[in-house]
Protein backbone atom coordinates (compact mmCIF):
# COMPACT_ATOMS: atom_id res chain seq x y z
CA UNK A 1 0.00 0.00 0.00
CA UNK A 2 0.98 3.26 -1.06
CA UNK A 3 -0.05 7.00 0.51
CA UNK A 4 0.61 10.13 -0.99
CA UNK A 5 -0.75 13.85 0.11
CA UNK A 6 -2.33 15.96 -3.39
CA UNK A 7 -2.05 19.58 -2.33
CA UNK A 8 -4.09 20.74 -4.65
CA UNK A 9 -7.11 18.45 -3.94
CA UNK A 10 -6.65 19.09 -0.42
CA UNK A 11 -6.55 15.43 0.45
CA UNK A 12 -3.91 12.25 1.01
CA UNK A 13 -5.38 8.75 -0.64
CA UNK A 14 -4.11 5.20 -0.26
CA UNK A 15 -4.17 2.74 -3.41
CA UNK A 16 -4.63 -0.64 -2.13
CA UNK A 17 -4.21 -3.20 -5.38
CA UNK A 18 -6.62 -5.76 -5.70
CA UNK A 19 -5.35 -7.60 -9.27
CA UNK A 20 -5.51 -5.24 -11.69
CA UNK A 21 -7.36 -3.26 -9.90
CA UNK A 22 -7.11 -0.57 -6.95
CA UNK A 23 -9.18 0.66 -3.95
CA UNK A 24 -8.48 4.02 -3.07
CA UNK A 25 -9.43 5.38 0.21
CA UNK A 26 -9.40 9.03 0.30
CA UNK A 27 -9.30 11.16 3.65
CA UNK A 28 -9.04 14.54 3.51
CA UNK A 29 -6.81 17.08 4.81
CA UNK A 30 -8.79 20.23 5.62
CA UNK A 31 -11.80 20.81 6.39
CA UNK A 32 -12.81 22.58 3.29
CA UNK A 33 -11.39 20.32 0.98
CA UNK A 34 -13.71 18.63 -1.93
CA UNK A 35 -13.80 15.15 0.25
CA UNK A 36 -14.49 16.80 3.34
CA UNK A 37 -17.63 18.54 1.77
CA UNK A 38 -18.71 15.39 -0.42
CA UNK A 39 -18.87 13.61 3.16
CA UNK A 40 -20.36 16.38 4.97
CA UNK A 41 -23.18 16.03 2.53
CA UNK A 42 -23.44 12.66 1.78
CA UNK A 43 -21.66 10.55 4.85
CA UNK A 44 -18.64 8.43 4.23
CA UNK A 45 -19.53 5.99 1.62
CA UNK A 46 -18.21 5.17 -2.31
CA UNK A 47 -17.25 8.47 -3.26
CA UNK A 48 -16.39 7.77 -7.32
CA UNK A 49 -15.40 4.97 -9.96
CA UNK A 50 -12.39 5.37 -12.13
CA UNK A 51 -11.18 3.54 -14.97
CA UNK A 52 -7.79 3.97 -16.79
CA UNK A 53 -7.99 5.05 -20.33
CA UNK A 54 -5.01 4.95 -22.98
CA UNK A 55 -5.51 8.46 -23.93
CA UNK A 56 -7.42 10.21 -22.14
CA UNK A 57 -8.17 13.47 -24.35
CA UNK A 58 -9.75 11.13 -27.12
CA UNK A 59 -11.99 9.61 -24.62
CA UNK A 60 -12.99 12.72 -23.65
CA UNK A 61 -13.81 13.72 -26.98
CA UNK A 62 -15.62 10.61 -27.69
CA UNK A 63 -17.92 11.23 -24.55
CA UNK A 64 -18.71 14.57 -25.64
CA UNK A 65 -19.64 13.18 -29.57
CA UNK A 66 -21.92 11.12 -27.20
CA UNK A 67 -23.28 13.73 -25.38
CA UNK A 68 -22.06 13.33 -22.19
CA UNK A 69 -21.80 16.17 -19.65
CA UNK A 70 -18.51 16.24 -18.09
CA UNK A 71 -17.22 17.94 -15.20
CA UNK A 72 -13.40 18.67 -16.79
CA UNK A 73 -13.63 19.16 -20.37
CA UNK A 74 -9.77 19.25 -20.30
CA UNK A 75 -7.62 16.59 -18.02
CA UNK A 76 -6.57 17.84 -14.78
CA UNK A 77 -3.62 15.97 -12.69
CA UNK A 78 -4.32 13.82 -9.99
CA UNK A 79 -2.62 11.34 -7.10
CA UNK A 80 1.01 9.98 -8.70
CA UNK A 81 0.76 12.44 -12.28
CA UNK A 82 -2.14 10.58 -13.37
CA UNK A 83 -4.09 12.72 -16.22
CA UNK A 84 -7.55 12.59 -14.53
CA UNK A 85 -11.05 14.22 -15.98
CA UNK A 86 -14.22 13.46 -13.91
CA UNK A 87 -17.84 12.88 -15.91
CA UNK A 88 -20.96 14.89 -14.79
CA UNK A 89 -22.98 12.43 -12.47
CA UNK A 90 -26.08 13.96 -14.11
CA UNK A 91 -24.91 12.01 -17.48
CA UNK A 92 -24.03 8.82 -15.40
CA UNK A 93 -26.85 7.89 -13.28
CA UNK A 94 -25.77 9.38 -10.09
CA UNK A 95 -22.21 7.85 -10.62
CA UNK A 96 -19.67 10.16 -9.68
CA UNK A 97 -17.08 8.74 -13.08
CA UNK A 98 -13.42 9.53 -13.74
CA UNK A 99 -10.95 8.93 -16.24
CA UNK A 100 -7.29 8.36 -15.41
CA UNK A 101 -4.66 8.14 -17.91
CA UNK A 102 -1.24 7.06 -16.22
CA UNK A 103 1.73 5.51 -16.76
CA UNK B 1 -21.46 -8.42 -21.75
CA UNK B 2 -23.89 -11.46 -20.73
CA UNK B 3 -26.83 -10.95 -18.59
CA UNK B 4 -29.17 -13.11 -16.31
CA UNK B 5 -31.72 -13.38 -14.04
CA UNK B 6 -31.62 -13.96 -10.60
CA UNK B 7 -35.24 -14.97 -9.48
CA UNK B 8 -34.46 -15.41 -5.96
CA UNK B 9 -33.28 -11.47 -5.84
CA UNK B 10 -35.68 -10.20 -7.99
CA UNK B 11 -32.89 -8.97 -10.35
CA UNK B 12 -31.64 -8.91 -14.17
CA UNK B 13 -27.97 -8.23 -14.03
CA UNK B 14 -25.02 -7.68 -16.53
CA UNK B 15 -21.42 -8.39 -16.04
CA UNK B 16 -19.05 -6.03 -18.15
CA UNK B 17 -15.99 -7.44 -17.73
CA UNK B 18 -12.74 -4.70 -17.49
CA UNK B 19 -9.60 -6.54 -17.01
CA UNK B 20 -9.80 -8.81 -14.22
CA UNK B 21 -12.62 -7.00 -12.81
CA UNK B 22 -16.56 -6.47 -13.63
CA UNK B 23 -18.69 -3.79 -13.41
CA UNK B 24 -22.49 -5.47 -11.95
CA UNK B 25 -25.25 -3.27 -13.82
CA UNK B 26 -28.56 -4.57 -11.75
CA UNK B 27 -32.04 -3.75 -13.03
CA UNK B 28 -35.19 -4.37 -10.71
CA UNK B 29 -37.36 -6.89 -11.88
CA UNK B 30 -40.76 -6.21 -9.66
CA UNK B 31 -41.37 -3.54 -8.09
CA UNK B 32 -40.99 -4.70 -4.54
CA UNK B 33 -38.00 -6.22 -4.96
CA UNK B 34 -34.38 -5.43 -2.91
CA UNK B 35 -32.93 -3.49 -6.12
CA UNK B 36 -36.46 -1.52 -6.85
CA UNK B 37 -36.37 -0.68 -3.22
CA UNK B 38 -32.83 0.62 -3.08
CA UNK B 39 -33.34 2.79 -6.12
CA UNK B 40 -36.69 4.47 -4.45
CA UNK B 41 -34.77 5.61 -1.25
CA UNK B 42 -31.40 6.36 -2.69
CA UNK B 43 -31.81 7.05 -6.54
CA UNK B 44 -29.76 4.99 -9.09
CA UNK B 45 -25.86 4.91 -7.76
CA UNK B 46 -23.34 2.57 -6.87
CA UNK B 47 -24.91 -0.38 -4.99
CA UNK B 48 -22.51 -2.07 -3.96
CA UNK B 49 -18.64 -3.13 -4.09
CA UNK B 50 -17.92 -7.76 -4.17
CA UNK B 51 -14.56 -8.85 -3.65
CA UNK B 52 -14.15 -12.31 -4.71
CA UNK B 53 -12.82 -14.72 -1.91
CA UNK B 54 -11.22 -17.97 -2.42
CA UNK B 55 -13.30 -19.60 0.88
CA UNK B 56 -16.01 -17.54 2.19
CA UNK B 57 -16.91 -19.72 5.04
CA UNK B 58 -13.33 -18.98 5.97
CA UNK B 59 -13.66 -15.00 4.93
CA UNK B 60 -16.70 -14.89 7.60
CA UNK B 61 -15.38 -16.46 10.24
CA UNK B 62 -12.10 -14.22 9.94
CA UNK B 63 -14.31 -11.00 9.87
CA UNK B 64 -16.74 -12.15 12.69
CA UNK B 65 -13.83 -12.50 14.84
CA UNK B 66 -12.75 -9.57 14.12
CA UNK B 67 -16.03 -8.28 15.30
CA UNK B 68 -17.46 -6.95 12.02
CA UNK B 69 -20.62 -7.28 11.50
CA UNK B 70 -22.18 -9.07 8.71
CA UNK B 71 -25.68 -9.34 6.71
CA UNK B 72 -25.01 -13.12 5.78
CA UNK B 73 -23.31 -14.90 8.34
CA UNK B 74 -24.17 -17.95 6.13
CA UNK B 75 -23.40 -18.16 2.35
CA UNK B 76 -26.26 -17.59 0.18
CA UNK B 77 -26.20 -18.11 -4.16
CA UNK B 78 -26.18 -15.13 -6.16
CA UNK B 79 -25.53 -14.93 -10.06
CA UNK B 80 -24.10 -17.33 -11.58
CA UNK B 81 -24.02 -19.68 -8.93
CA UNK B 82 -21.77 -17.78 -6.37
CA UNK B 83 -21.43 -18.43 -3.19
CA UNK B 84 -22.37 -14.53 -1.79
CA UNK B 85 -22.52 -13.06 1.82
CA UNK B 86 -23.11 -9.36 2.66
CA UNK B 87 -20.98 -7.42 5.43
CA UNK B 88 -23.31 -4.32 7.17
CA UNK B 89 -22.36 -1.00 5.95
CA UNK B 90 -22.75 -0.14 9.83
CA UNK B 91 -19.41 -1.70 10.02
CA UNK B 92 -18.32 -0.81 6.27
CA UNK B 93 -18.00 2.93 6.35
CA UNK B 94 -21.57 3.08 4.73
CA UNK B 95 -20.25 1.09 1.95
CA UNK B 96 -22.55 -2.27 1.24
CA UNK B 97 -19.82 -4.82 0.71
CA UNK B 98 -20.07 -8.47 -0.97
CA UNK B 99 -17.85 -11.19 -0.81
CA UNK B 100 -18.58 -13.62 -3.83
CA UNK B 101 -16.87 -16.97 -4.06
CA UNK B 102 -17.27 -18.84 -7.56
CA UNK B 103 -15.80 -20.85 -9.91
Amino acid sequence: MSTEIVEEQKVKVAFLPIGDTEVELLESTEEDGPIAKFIEKRGEGIQHIAYRVDNIEKAIEELKEKGVRLIDEKPRYGAGGAKIAFLHPKSTFGVLIELCERE
